[in-house]
Order: structure tokens, then C-alpha cells, then sequence
């Protein structure tokens, strides 16, 4: 997982659940676009990293974590990101949560 | 997956890598303390709720809501969850990161 630098910093929590979730078209699909908008998203200016899980019932949390507001902003807006929101509302989640949040403080163990 | 409230509120972000992962013994221990100190949670003050990942190769990702610093602490300093953080330091996690951050704003998609 990521290693972020000192707070404060912006943090985007997405909360998920798969639809056609053990599909192997959709998973191969959805695996392939998700590890794009990984890529992608490194490459938007002020983003500091993400951790991303999913477990066996096809639930997923996703935390990206961005230098400030307008960071947020340009991914939010880059035109293969809202590609790609596009197809996870119709396609790839049957549910979802976004919550951004400013993170005020972190500690943890040596790596 | 959890509802909270509309925002403002907390957001405690925990990452983490298992250490020992797969040696049934531990995963069971591990995994019924893990179940206890989400029940124990539910029992403070200012819980709004917890979400919990952990995928395959043993990275977790477990977000937790509170309604201010002061619920935190009141979890913070639960014995049973100082135990529970001490065995975690010295036996269940290869490393952890702990993020505190407040949610400013949260959209998502109908359940």
C-alpha cells in the first residue's frame, strides 16, 4: 500500500460493491479498466497514491489520496475517469459510496 | 457496507498488511478478535458505522465512521481495544497505517 507524505492532505474513500460479480467477462473487463484508471490517475498532478481491497463477496474499498481540492478536481473530470464513472454506475457497481475527507493526522508502524 | 449521516463527520482509515497470513490458527484468532472489537465498537458513543475489506494476498483496508474527535478517543482508549491494538502491533499485522481524517462531503448511488 501507498506511503503518503505528512497530513494535511485530501483523502477519497470509495466504497463499492460488484455487480455480475464473478462474471468472468465483466471481472476480466473490470480488472482491466480498474488497473487503467490506476495508471491514469498517477499521472493527474497533486495525486499522492491509493490503496485499494476487495474481498471474496465482491465488496471494495478504494482510498486515493490527493494534495488538495483542485487535484481532486482534474481527476474527477479527466475525460477517460468520466469514461469510466460512466460505465461503473451502468455496469460494474451495484452500489456505491464516494466520501471525500480531509486527513488532520496519521501515524503507524515502520514498514 | 455501512450508511452515515450526511457529513460532517470522522473517518478513521486503517491499512494494513496481516502478518502470518494463511496459518489457520492465527487467521482464526485473529479473525474472532477482529469480530469482537467490531461489536465492541458499535457499543460507543458517536459510532456511525465501519467498513472492512481484505483482499487475497492479506492487505485490509477497514474505515470506521465517528461522529467527532471525542467519540474516537472514547474508542481509542477502550481497554479491550488497547489489548486488541497491542496483539495487533506485536503479532497480527506485518505493518499498519492509521489515517484521521474529517468527511466534508459524500454522494453515491441508490442501495
Amino acid at each position: 500500500m501507498t506511503t503518503t507524505p505528512e497530513p494535511p492532505y485530501l483523502a477519497v474513500i470509495f466504497t463499492n460493491r460488484r455487480a455480475n460479480w464473478g462474471d468472468e467477462a465483466v471481472d476480466r473487463d473490470y480488472e482491466a479498466a480498474a488497473a487503467r484508471m490506476v495508471e491514469l490517475a498517477a499521472t493527474i498532478p497533486g495525486h499522492l497514491g491509493v490503496d485499494s481491497t476487495r474481498a471474496a463477496d465482491g465488496t471494495g474499498i478504494t482510498v486515493s489520496y490527493w494534495a488538495d481540492e483542485a487535484a481532486i478536481e482534474r481527476w474527477r473530470r479527466h475525460p477517460d475517469h468520466l469514461d469510466a464513472q460512466s460505465r461503473g454506475r451502468d455496469e460494474w457497481y451495484e452500489w456505491y459510496e464516494v466520501r471525500v475527507a480531509h486527513v488532520v493526522r496519521a501515524h503507524g508502524s515502520p514498514r
